[in-house]
């Protein structure tokens, strides 16, 4: 593959970041669409959650999720591009996300970020994210994140 | 703002490393000290901890931490510049502090760091330094930990 | 020591990135291997591990792990550049390892990577690797480990 240039490398690294930290916020949704292009494919079937296209569907998951949680904290690690074109790209993260819902549940998932990214006039955006687990969740877990 | 030559970005990054690595020794105050300009904010309020100005406050904080510690261990993630003006710059950090106090007790913190930095003749240096939580600590340990 | 360039420090970061990667399919052996020169030194003595010379060694190591193991993640951090002198350098890295057994035991370590490197018509590869705790290992850990 071309060789990925260092300011696309720190940008696209930047956007992952940025995405977690929306995802932190526990509250701005904003900040989550402006990491995606508008029809983007944002896909976490392979955690057992939904997949579906587009800031509507994305502010639709969030919101539910953002309903019910207190806190969340997603560390990212293992940044890595995977194929780079000029103005698209792939990156992989990996992530140790944790969630404390309202209800006191704690939930800690070991996963992998897969991004596709596209460069547009407002910098680099996602138009295909998913995830998968490099851990199991434990079985009780599992049962209430709806994997079963 | 204006953007961050990336030679000043890892800079920047590695000073927050050397900050956790002298954190991590659990002895080395100088290494914790030659991250901070001699007059710095040093402001763990966030956290329910002291907050204290210069490398005298720092000592003090740091002698008693490490009195009372066997094993420290802080993982960075999630490394962002914030601002940049040329000879200043913020940062932040997403930071898993897990600490061993010699009594036995174990504590992980889930939190942020935020690093005011400035350029030097010596380098990058940090001016103010504060900390927020990312996730609330269990009661148990806030008790412990002062923040009740 | 001389300043290391960019593109090497990105190059350094990506070899270690891949072993935890590699390391985590819990397959691919052939992966860690292309991590390390034909004759390194494989040194995981520091964690009450084997110490080994060479693919063969690398090999026999992980050929035995992965028999044992079903999932593993490793998150690396705190990435530093110990030390450059052109084309050869020195990196550190902190590690959470997780690693679950078939037999359903569950391992957490906090540790840290030290990897000598060597530039290499096939690019930067590891001569020397070892490894060393941030915490112990709670002593019923320990025992299975085979650190006692």
């Amino acid at each position: 593959m071309a060789s990925c240039p260092i300011e696309d490398r720190i940008a696209i690294e930047d956007l992952l970041i940025s995405y977690a930290t929306a995802v932190d916020s526990v509250s701005d949704i904003d900040g989550i669409c402006a990491v995606f292009t508008e029809d983007a494919d944002f896909d976490l079937s392979g955690i057992g959650l939904p997949r579906g296209k587009g800031h509507g569907a994305i502010r639709e998951f969030f919101g539910n999720v953002f309903a019910g949680t207190s806190h969340h904290a997603h560390h990212l690690s293992n940044f890595t591009i995977t194929a780079f074109a000029g103005d698209t790209a792939s990156a992989r993260a990996y992530v140790i996300g944790i969630g404390l819902q309202k209800d006191g549940t704690r939930i800690t998932v070991h996963g992998r970020y897969y991004f596709d990214v596209v460069r547009t006039s407002a910098g680099w955006k996602a138009n295909h994210y998913h995830m998968d687990f490099l851990l199991p969740l434990p079985d009780s877990l599992a049962a209430a994140h709806g994997t079963d």
